[in-house]
């Protein structure tokens, strides 16, 4: 298959390098700046520069752009995109993006297919892609107009470059599920290291502190459209977070330490019956 | 040296453990329940049963027990305890520890020294001690009354046996920063998994996920006595963070892109400057 990559940044230069790594398809890389492209080119993520060309052979084409990006990206140069070709975009926001693309996919003739790859770092760009970042990692799909068969082409590919499962989901369920398990995270680290105490840490910290202010370490132009985009499941986790830490708040202000446990204790239940 | 270690959970387990892996002290075992002790002899961690008799031969005695149940077995026990002994306790909390384990040194006639080894896990008992669980950590000493040639008889330990680095502070500097880099992340992991999202985030998470709700598998004893007894400096931490939140929150609401980049840019910061 030919596949087009178009931006090259952490998501779409891995997977690029993953494609190159465990399959035998062909990978045009585009980006609006020139130099992850040489380098990706130079280290063998992609095979050649992408244009309008490559647009017009793609079997499938990856928008590893924000979100926003992704869909002007597309209204640019759907003209441009075979027919037959699968695009997936690979942003953590669904409601916001799937229903303009699948407009646009019936407007210029191709098949989209909303794809959120469940795995990142703190870091950011090219340069800290790699072809394992996806090892055992969730593939979320959202299959809205497309065919079972692309669909399956797909879900195929994901399994081959080492994602380790595939979740169909809807763009809402898609949305609440990635407020709470990744948007409210970086929201809380950012918050947390706010704390007056944050700068004077080392030396009283382990693993807790490494582990909570890990993603503050943001990309903000992302997540700050990311958190926009999905305001209302966003604030309904803030609140309940809020609500619940005001919880623990009052019952350790009362010195309420059998109420206290027993907060403390539904929390450790909830982790075992996850098996965590 | 004689070093008795009271107490074989995680904490004690592992720093007897470290003790016979990599000094030649001889190490006596206490314990209230008997398993653990037994299964401290059995596969080294400890030489033997300790007793009266042991504590009256003790160079150091290392408690590895609750704060409060701490202080209870140095007041039962403080008449047999070697005037020449240094006493260490383990716990997370100084403020209310410290002046009384110091008066009930100055009482019996040993040495005391705050200490709070900062490793652990999100599990407890001996079964999870390790010799290892502290390379590289950071011992923090609350020298308190103690002479200098005591307190270098402990730093040295410490560094013997792994650790990466000394810190010596104050009770309430201690207290003060435990409560931002250690109650507060807790805190914020009993109340993150408490979303009803949670049960179902199996397929949408990845490391956030992980990261954030890791030490919501509590010790609901402990902690619950360990938040009470270091009320004021949490409760401060718990309200500038809920503080910090609204903040964050509140640029989503007005969906206002500009101030929440701001802000998000501002947290970035503060993780680099810091060099994480």
């Amino acid at each position: 298959m030919n596949i087009v990559v178009a931006g090259l940044g952490i998501i779409g230069g891995s997977l690029a390098k993953a494609v190159k790594k465990y399959t035998d398809n062909y990978v045009y890389g585009m980006n609006r700046s020139p130099e992850p492209l040489n380098r990706a080119i130079e280290c063998g993520a992609v095979d050649a520069r992408g244009d309008e060309t490559a647009l017009g052979k793609a079997d499938i084409l990856i928008l590893g752009l924000y979100p926003e990006a992704a869909v002007e990206f597309v209204r640019k140069n759907g003209m441009y995109i075979n027919k037959d070709c699968i695009v997936i975009d690979t942003s953590g926001i669904k409601s916001e993006i799937c229903p303009q693309m699948d407009k646009l996919a019936s407007e210029f003739g191709f098949t989209f297919i909303g794809f959120h790859p469940m795995a990142g770092k703190e870091k950011n760009g090219f340069d800290v892609s790699e072809a394992d970042l996806f090892r055992n990692a969730s593939a979320i799909i959202v299959k809205g107009n497309a065919s079972e068969e692309a669909v399956e082409k797909i879900a195929s590919l994901c399994m081959n470059i080492g994602f380790g499962r595939i979740v169909y989901t809807t763009p809402e369920e898609h949305d609440r599920m990635i407020a709470f398990t990744s948007e409210l995270p970086h929201v809380l680290a950012c918050a947390y290291v706010f704390s007056p105490n944050c700068p004077n840490h080392n030396g009283f910290s382990a693993g807790s502190y490494r582990d909570v202010s890990r993603v503050a370490n943001i990309n903000a132009d992302l997540w700050s459209e990311l958190f926009i985009e999905n305001k209302k499941p966003l604030i309904t986790e803030i609140d309940t977070l809020i609500g619940n830490l005001m919880l623990i708040r009052n019952s350790i202000e009362n010195g309420d330490r059998r109420e206290l446990t027993r907060i403390l204790h539904k929390a450790k239940l909830i982790k075992e019956e996850l098996g965590e």
